[in-house]
């Protein structure tokens, strides 16, 4: 836990209410949080057991009301400034902290289309109505997802290097990867391989292991969240990997491919050449639009409109997702505005917004899958690569 | 994952729903619940990425809806009747299913008093509401919670035996704890060795591994959720360790209280007989009050009682709480009625409930910590121990 990082999120975090609108914020009303991890508990500090109330004035005053059995924890690590200990409930140092900073609105964590912003549960929610009936801040209350979306979207420097390690990091793994890989290798045995590696090193994945990382040799057995497969690397596979690693608290999310050639290929078959091209070509139409004040559906927009132009199928997914804490960090999504993402395309892109960007396409009839995924930085001028791009097919064999 | 299991809970849920008035049970609806764990994801069987619904019909039909990525899995699975992907987005589907099933019912997972049974985000539950505007289902939304909360309570037999498995490796654990105590010896070093041998056995804590096992050699450094400290074991102190494990997904939470003598002492001194056995009677109490019918609050205020009777202060903890997948599993709470708790102590206790049952006493004047925790299953007759209960002070030394 680093508590100075949490501190100066805190300061960001005060500046950014004026913003929007919201004079307090309750960051996080939940219990249980060991168990089912908030996801803005990253500047909490630390877990609860009981109903505990974490707040952020916009003047900077901060408060943590929790039970008394964590009120220890929450002393020692000084980055509350008021630390209200509860045995019965919360609801009356509640109360007492509203009256003294009488908000005109009170923001509450949850968005309807950003997962990361959507901290608090339906159940808690009512057991706020509960606690706040029939005082002024009943009617104040608002949504904070917007403001959490941008603390958490918005990354600062520190923020931003974290970042860069956990991608430097994972380009050295897919070194490691590219070394290893031979005929009659199975996509289970490097699996396998990669999680031993990073259990020796003492780092996470980005996501569920079982899909962490995913290797395709030659055509994936289903589009979308596959496991490996006993399926054996055979000279002519197209070789796809998606890899993310948690280094310190953060996260990245990479993809790359290789083409292993057959006896006496110089070089890929042309309809693998070509897929690869029309990849590279959607993902620098999509960098190539960002930039601060631009929104995230029109980024998608490039980006799918150029593989129609190159006449492959459109793509099922969205061009960029938000990268920070986890692989897919909300705060905005670079992505086609479809029902299931809600609002989340219609954001507007800022200075210091780190997206995973990303192409995927399947050379056609059945020729294997191929993929690249990079990590850029938003700064005034446009997107800055936090990864060493993959400019060309590599070719091994 | 145990997919006979899933079933098996599954036909258990589609009897309970017509006691709860409850046609229809959109049992998960979330989105990325392999960063966030939903608590009914045990009902599930695998994690999603976009927002996805799970439904299960009173009629035993059930429905899965999720995205193209992750339709392979919960097919493979064959747990879920049927399997719906999307591309754009869950509602067409939902509204498909919810035609055909016509429930005058529709339960959704949420709770404001028992967390385990508290699914849904508030984020999520706009979506919903947002989904359904229009159609008839818009007003017959209701809470699944006590639903929730009782197909988690009302443990399968084999989840009991899973439990009682549970509670058996935690013993042996206990036994070598025991085995390694000496003056000398720091609480930080016992809970590094701890660690070293749950992870040389592959299980996993019940919960933060920073507080599991808690070690108290003497008075600890404060009440509730501390992590041990370099005070070394000296005789004359009051050993105590709580710890739970989770094994094959089942969960064990249980204390234990050891004394280790001073020279030339045959027994504790009469304070700490007298503390624990303060504790024992306040558990016995408990214990005994435990059967059908009964409410949790009463076999709180039993033990309760007992500890004002014995003239200890009054404990700032619930008696006892549900045991399963996790240590503090939902479903009610054997608690005194206050405001953190919600309705949870009101719930009436059924055969198939699993509580840990619990009391802490500290023995006047900084004298040290004892505490006492094991597992009970509720049978038509009473409360059976699935651990084997610590009637006397251990004597080390």
């Amino acid at each position: 836990m680093n508590l100075e990082l949490i501190r100066a999120k805190h300061r960001q975090a005060a500046e950014l209410m004026s913003e929007h609108g919201i004079d307090t914020w309750l960051i996080q009303f939940g219990r249980e949080t060991g168990m089912r991890p908030d996801p803005l508990g990253y500047l909490v500090g630390g877990s609860v057991t009981w109903p505990s109330a974490f707040l952020l004035n916009r003047d900077g005053s901060s408060a943590a009301i929790v039970g008394s059995g964590d009120a220890g924890t929450f002393e020692a690590m000084v980055v509350w400034a008021e630390v209200r200990a509860f045995r019965n409930g919360p609801g009356e140092d509640l109360l007492a902290v509203l009256r003294r900073w009488d908000p005109r609105t009170l923001g509450v964590t949850w968005s309807a289309s950003d997962d990361t912003a959507d901290g608090i549960t339906h159940g808690m929610y009512q057991v706020l109505l509960a606690l706040l009936a029939g005082t002024p801040w009943e009617e104040r209350i608002v949504s904070a997802g917007e403001l959490a979306g941008d603390v958490r979207g918005i990354k600062l420097p520190e923020e931003v290097e974290a970042i860069r390690n956990a991608v430097a990091r994972t380009e050295e793994l897919l070194a490691r990867i590219e070394s290893e890989l031979k005929p009659g290798l199975t996509e289970v045995q490097l699996q396998r391989e990669v999680h031993r590696w990073v259990r020796e090193d003492g780092h996470r994945f980005s996501w569920d292991e079982e899909y962490c990382p995913m290797v395709n040799f030659g055509p994936p057995a289903f589009m979308g969240h596959a496991g490996p497969t006993d399926r054996e690397l055979r000279p002519g596979d197209v070789i796809h990997v998606d890899i993310g690693l948690i280094v310190d608290g953060y996260a990245s999310d990479l993809q790359r491919t290789w083409y292993w050639r057959r006896p006496g290929e110089a070089q890929a078959p042309p309809d693998v050449r070509r897929t690869f091209e029309a990849t590279r070509a959607a993902l620098d139409a999509g960098v190539a639009a960002i930039r601060p004040g631009v929104r995230g559906h029109e980024v998608d927009a490039a980006s799918r409109s150029t593989v129609e132009e190159w006449d492959y199928p459109e793509p099922g997914f969205a061009f960029g997702h938000g990268c920070g804490q986890v692989a897919h960090d909300g705060g905005g999504l670079l992505g086609p505005q479809w029902e299931r993402y809600g609002d989340a395309p219609r954001f507007t892109i800022k200075p210091g917004n780190v997206f995973a960007v990303e192409m995927d396409l399947e050379v056609p009839e059945g020729g294997g899958m191929v993929g690249l995924e990079e990590e850029v930085v938003v700064t005034p001028e446009g997107a800055t690569y936090l990864s060493h791009p993959q400019r060309e097919l590599k070719l091994l064999g």
